[in-house]
């Protein structure tokens, strides 16, 4: 850290922000502007002056913004402690802005990284920062640009120090249900980015639930603007969400060109941007199950693959039978079942993942408290929040499929959730996510599992041992010889 | 790299080994055993000098061992280029035993790694040994204790000049079917571990597929030896295979102490050792969809979780109508059917993730010839890889679904294997891998997917942008405005 108050800054502005955004694309905008919104004097930093520039042009009388043409500059115009948001590319552009600031700043100065990283780079820069006597702040934030502007939803994870000073504005500047800001301290170091990336993950499997209740409805003959009107009547219900409501406004929207629905116009290939591939990278090293996630991120996936697809569809026949006759009133409800079913699933992965990695990495995250801040902002607000909020607040719960008032409900979808699993399989519709969800259903509240005879077969070629119900220890069957059982340790 | 031949080494066997094994527990022993029963004299090193000494005490009359107190005196005993296989456990006793052995080899020798390493590590461990002149191949080899002495499967990667002068011993001792040996140069660097990796992956499919099977069956009210004869009656037809035959004596199998079926007896609780996470892991990573093969990992993963488990149990219901009613021996064809499709579609998506990797890291791994070291000596071998072999021996699939002899049975056999998804997901019983295989094989066939739904939704909250059908570009749609669309590149 060098010493910036004996660094000759003739044309710095006086130490008058409140908090500075380093990165002012679209994201870094938009938060500056809802900063300065809320009353902040807002120090603005971009490589490319002409966006700082822009910003002051269209936006300056919106607040007080204090621009700056080099990042010493920057760092000057900043009360101390220096709260600084970081709003650019993950990666190794975020790096390098890190490495620039740091010999600038002053011990007890606050780092934000606001963007998508990783949270073991945050987890890595946090450590780093710490040896400098700087914070570092990794917070998700969703919502889009609409939210930055307007109301995101943020989550934090650091220092409890940092928070102190930095979580006031950030509750400020978040979105707000019921009067409550959704920001919250989510833990130590990582824990932030690792809220934001379940949150996404979520996202992911919420999209692809959605996308196959429009299929099964859609192959069952309902047009376009007849599902959009469903969702938009499920909307008035459980499923009470943002993505529900824009699923009826995309569905309703006609291609000016064309004449057609929008849906039909659009290439059938779906995009990724990682968050969604870490979630499953990472349940996979904590070992938490979340399939109904994974399957969302290999649905994207094979969607892309055109050549593969184009390959598959030439090659191989859908079901031979009659074509499977539906009752459409009947269809309608059973999808809304198999929809709320297997979000609650979802969910309860996303939450089980950040439980367990919680534990791992001691960040003793408060699940009632995630709930509560994605209730409003970001893009998975959903009804079903309040409620996730009022089981984890009442309880400790294993998982959500245990909470009380979630058991209960799905015990009533269930029957429609199967009936459209079924259905769906019959007409050679795919439907990973639905029945994903409903294998791992089926599979948590199985009395016993098929893996008894797994582990025998472990035995068998690997000697890999199994344990037995009726006492302690590990056993093997001496398979090639007389297959007598001999404790191992 | 020291010049050995000037240390003095009084006690040193002359060079007389033709190749050395260093790592004695079970694995080593077996494969350094294996040489010596093809006439290769084989030089012995075990840190614990007991592990040599009790080999060559129990087995010294087998062939020609040659064991050594030290590293160096088993260098030394070696004729050049010299050729040692390291089987020790993976990760840091791996890179222990290659740190140690590099400043005792000459240019030229020849360091294999014949355990499970993670293929990342092997491109780390072969460009660092290049650096020193030497080769550094990793092996995967597959078929257990069993396979090691009689006959494995062997995927080694590294350089074809190392190939040159290790392979005919490798493919010595490899397992052989119809005379031709399971073993063949698979391609530079990781890819012999990542092929080895897939295979491992492919196995976790295979045990699931057939833990599903049982899982059928039994709920449907057979005994455990019933179903042991309707996979010993599977062995004999498309089936065909080690894992199936395995699994018929695992079911026939009676517990000594409670005379129960073992199955019965078994906690059911699955293990995993971590090949069939990396699988996962690497697949989103390459952005292959390998859902199947993700299902069995998640399903092990959650069948270990007794937590979880309890929890769900005693919340969840199961179906509330009547209990399914079955035709017994129809229900065992149509399982039959739904393993037979489930494991073409696994072993199609491992292929893939074998194809897509070697573009990436320009491994040029020829299939045909994968296929055909899987046929003996593995753990899945199986009658189907001879036909997998020849299909691609005789063309260049991007999928094996398009193979012709594969997709005219999988268009046989997919009513059934629908059946039994539809029927099991009506009774509540878990069938994860069935479900998922069936779901990408509906997948990859569709003309139309709801991913353009999903890309709607994407453009909506996040101006992700989505492409159209009916011309190239980018294309935005201004919701939030007058919901016109904007070309964006």
């Amino acid at each position: 850290m060098s010493d910036v108050d004996t660094t000759p800054a003739a044309t710095a502005a006086p130490a008058t922000a409140q908090v500075g955004v380093a990165g002012l694309a679209v994201m870094g905008r938009n938060l500056a502007r809802n900063l300065a919104h809320h009353g902040y004097a807002v120090a603005l930093y971009n490589r490319t002056q002409t966006r700082t520039d822009d910003l002051v042009a269209q936006y300056g009388s919106e607040g007080t913004f204090v621009p700056s043409t080099s990042l010493e500059e920057f760092v000057t115009s900043l009360e101390r402690p220096r709260r600084i948001i970081i709003m650019v590319q993950a990666g190794a552009p975020t790096d390098a802005v890190i490495d620039a600031l740091v010999p600038l700043l002053e011990e007890g100065d606050i780092v934000v990284d606001g963007g998508n990283a990783h949270y073991e780079d945050t987890r890595r820069r946090e450590a780093a920062l710490r040896e400098h006597g700087l914070h570092f702040v990794g917070a998700g934030i969703s919502g889009g640009e609409e939210g930055a502007l307007n109301g995101p939803s943020i989550m934090p994870g650091g220092s409890r120090e940092a928070y102190a000073a930095l979580g006031p504005i950030l509750e400020d500047i978040s979105a707000k249900y019921d009067g409550e800001p959704c920001c919250a301290y989510m833990g130590t170091d990582g824990a932030g980015h690792f809220v934001k990336m379940i949150h996404n993950g979520i996202e992911y499997a919420d999209m692809q639930f959605i996308s196959e209740a429009y299929d099964v409805l859609r192959a069952a003959g309902m047009a376009p603007t007849e599902i959009a009107g469903v969702f938009q009547e499920w909307n008035t219900g459980d499923l009470d969400s943002y993505l529900i409501e824009i699923t009826s406004e995309v569905l309703a929207h006609v291609d000016a060109e064309t004449g057609k629905p929008l849906v039909d116009v659009v290439v059938d290939a779906a995009e990724q941007k990682g968050t969604g591939r870490w979630t499953v990278q990472t349940a996979l090293e904590l070992g938490v199950p979340v399939n109904a996630i994974a399957e969302s991120v290999f649905a994207r996936s094979t969607s892309g693959h055109p050549e593969l697809r184009a390959a598959a569809r030439a090659a191989l026949s859908g079901p031979t039978g009659e074509p499977v006759k539906v009752d459409m009133g009947e269809l309608v409800d059973d999808v809304r079942d198999a929809l709320w079913a297997s979000k609650v699933v979802a969910y309860s992965q996303g939450l089980d993942q950040i439980r367990t990695a919680s534990q791992a990495y001691g960040w003793d995250v408060d699940i009632a408290e995630v709930a509560k801040i994605w209730r409003a902002g970001c893009i998975i607000r959903a009804r079903l929040l309040e409620r996730i909020r009022s089981e984890y607040a009442a309880q400790n719960l294993v998982t959500l499929l245990a909470a009380p008032s979630v058991s209960a409900d799905l015990a009533t979808a269930q029957d429609g959730w199967r009936r459209v699993v079924a259905h769906a399989v019959a007409a050679g519709l795919p439907v990973p996510g639905f029945s994903a969800a409903l294998a791992y259903y089926d599979t948590v509240r199985a009395e016993r599992l098929p893996a008894a005879l797994l582990q025998g077969l472990r035995d068998f070629f690997g000697a890999h041992t199994y344990r037995r119900i009726d006492r302690e220890g590990a056993f093997h069957t001496d398979w090639s010889g007389d297959r007598g059982e001999i404790p191992m340790r």
